[in-house]
């Protein structure tokens, strides 16, 4: 194997492939990245307990004197290729199964892995993908991935669910303490489908959907999925098991609706939380909104002090006075996914689930269980 | 107590203030900042084991109600000014030992702690400061307390030798394994002096030094040391004990003189540092001088591998060929000092100390210890 390539072309691949490197792994071959050279193409497979990433790189400065593959030490090579300097690298391999790689002034070594110890992936592929604008498949990582749970004992909930029924796409992530749904139209009508996708997945997919690509594809097989995103494939598997069904808890009749400036109710809650005797992340703040108009933002803390924070929403709120208490990462977290000024918030009762919703973001709904106090 | 202030002259000198806030300490009334509040002054009290902070706030937009002093917990002060909205903020003292806090549509009730627990702290002016030039003393700083030590075996050596003697100041820092020396002249005679500052006291000290102030004030006790910067006093413990003297470990005549572009040789290391199996900041490298005036730096992991970088010297090297070891972190901490785009790397022997020094960097010299291998 011996070919040289384009610097900043072999770093760029290089640092999507290296989404899927393992870091700590009983498993060593899965911290390494395979490289496959063949006569006009240069492919890069990384692979971890959760997901699979292949590149297929066709580069003109891509110039092949003999094919191969190898599997190299992911960490090494990434920054050894990053601190490179010139403008192309030589990649070969010498005796010793060892890799040489030269750039600049620069000839560096590298003992290598023993390439068969690599799974063979599948990457499977139909014929028939779901398309995506890519802004969209963005958007709905964005705000929803960040409401699946952390723990593992409902491991479901650490997936984010993701329903195409027709023309329209649902994804659905909670914790049990939170939910986030959005719901996109689809320009055409696609095959049913109803999966759960590791949160973390999604986490890694969004990294590496940087470059401007119209489109996203979806392949989905029943263990699996797979996003086709340009010469990138990223593979996933999928979490077993039933997402719950949500639908019946997002109230639909709000007798008290709130409108208010989104950074005005998002600053009010920052300071409101400052405050507390708890972690920084478990802050509980109480909203009260006063019979003339103003919402009041407040905590207390005894052993530190308290905080009253005065907001005036945009329009005359809708209902009767309430009262009501929450984790303030929590509604701050929901604050953040909204593309929209100005936000509605919507309550039931005061210790009934409430929901946000943006005056320019439909389809996008965020849902906050409320704290008991006293 | 109660006045007002414009919020960011609060803000502004209380992040100046917080630098001598203690994080963990069995004193919790360190972790408070002392408010004296006077008719055309607010004053700022901070201290913990290593530096004590003063300033004085004499702002156009204070107005004063009523005098008076105040301990407040240091952090949560610090962060509720931090967040506030508006141009002002009202600061009062109310019922139940509590601050209360008014700014824009916020209001705070912040618990205050016993202002009598806060130590009295004597900032020791004298009348015949020593003045120095604000950049020099960044500079001296800068290029100085990195080479500090951190472990506490020898305590003097975790601080930096300053000594005046007549026209000139040097300052020295050894961890026993390299060697910062920075020579300055000064524009008039000034008392000698010979102390030892505690390197996180300089660290913390040019934090505050951002404002474009021309000088620095130095006012020296048998005790303790206080830097006057405009509205600041910052003092700081003295170390006790004898520094060591240095001046004869560093060599005066060099039979070998490499002449370096900096930044090639810095990126040099920085690769061949790459593949070390040791922690990334205890890398060893190797400088070879070869008879065709090309350096090779080098560094061999049997079970990672290797990398061999050529650096080609400015000008043709004085001297013999040489190989030496050292490592790689001390190298590039001392590179990183020079202002120069040239550096000159000085040597006496393949076990001797070798010394840095750059093209315009006149009275800074960088020795390293090198390291025995095989």
């Amino acid at each position: 194997m011996n070919f040289t390539i384009n610097k900043e072309i072999m770093l760029n691949n290089l640092l999507v492939a290296q989404k899927a490197l393992s870091t700590k792994t009983p498993a060593p071959y899965l911290q390494g990245v395979k490289l496959e050279v063949y006569q006009n193409e240069l492919v890069m497979l990384t692979s971890n307990s959760d997901i699979s990433i292949k590149l297929s790189v066709k580069h003109e400065s891509l110039s092949v004197e003999s094919t191969g593959e190898v599997l190299v030490p992911g960490r090494y090579f990434v920054e050894i290729i990053r601190k490179l300097d010139g403008d192309k690298v030589a990649v070969s391999v010498i005796e010793n199964n060892m890799l040489r790689i030269v750039a600049g002034n620069s000839d560096i070594t590298l003992n290598m892995m023993n390439v068969d110890d690599f799974p063979q992936i599948e990457f499977l592929m139909n014929d028939n993908p779901i398309r995506l604008d890519s802004k969209v498949m963005r958007s709905i990582i964005r705000q929803t991935t960040f409401a699946t749970s952390v723990v593992e004992n409902r491991p479901i909930l650490t997936g984010v669910n993701i329903r195409v029924d027709g023309q329209r796409l649902v994804a659905i992530a909670t914790d049990s303490f939170r939910l986030s749904q959005k719901v996109v139209d689809i320009p055409m009508n696609m095959e049913n489908m109803n999966v759960v996708i590791p949160g973390r997945s999604l986490d890694e997919l969004i990294k590496i959907m940087e470059s401007n690509l119209e489109e996203i594809l979806i392949h989905l097989d029943h263990k699996s999925i797979l996003f086709e995103y340009g010469n990138v494939l990223f593979q996933s598997r999928l979490l077993d098991g039933n997402f719950p069904e949500t639908s019946r808890l997002i109230p639909y009749e709000f007798p008290i609706v709130i409108k208010f400036s989104k950074n005005d109710l998002a600053v009010a809650i920052e300071r409101a939380s400052l405050l507390s005797s708890r972690e920084a992340t478990a802050a509980i703040v109480k909203l009260y909104l006063r019979s003339d108009n103003v919402v009041e933002i407040t905590s207390n803390s005894p052993e530190i002090g308290k905080v009253v924070e005065e907001v005036f929403p945009v329009d005359k709120a809708i209902g009767i006075p309430i009262r009501i208490a929450f984790s303030a990462k929590y509604f701050l977290d929901a604050l953040k996914t909204f593309l929209s000024d100005q936000v509605f918030v919507k309550f039931t009762g005061e210790i009934r689930p409430f929901v946000i919703e943006g005056e320019n973001d439909p389809g996008l709904i965020q849902l906050i269980l409320p704290v008991r106090t006293e």
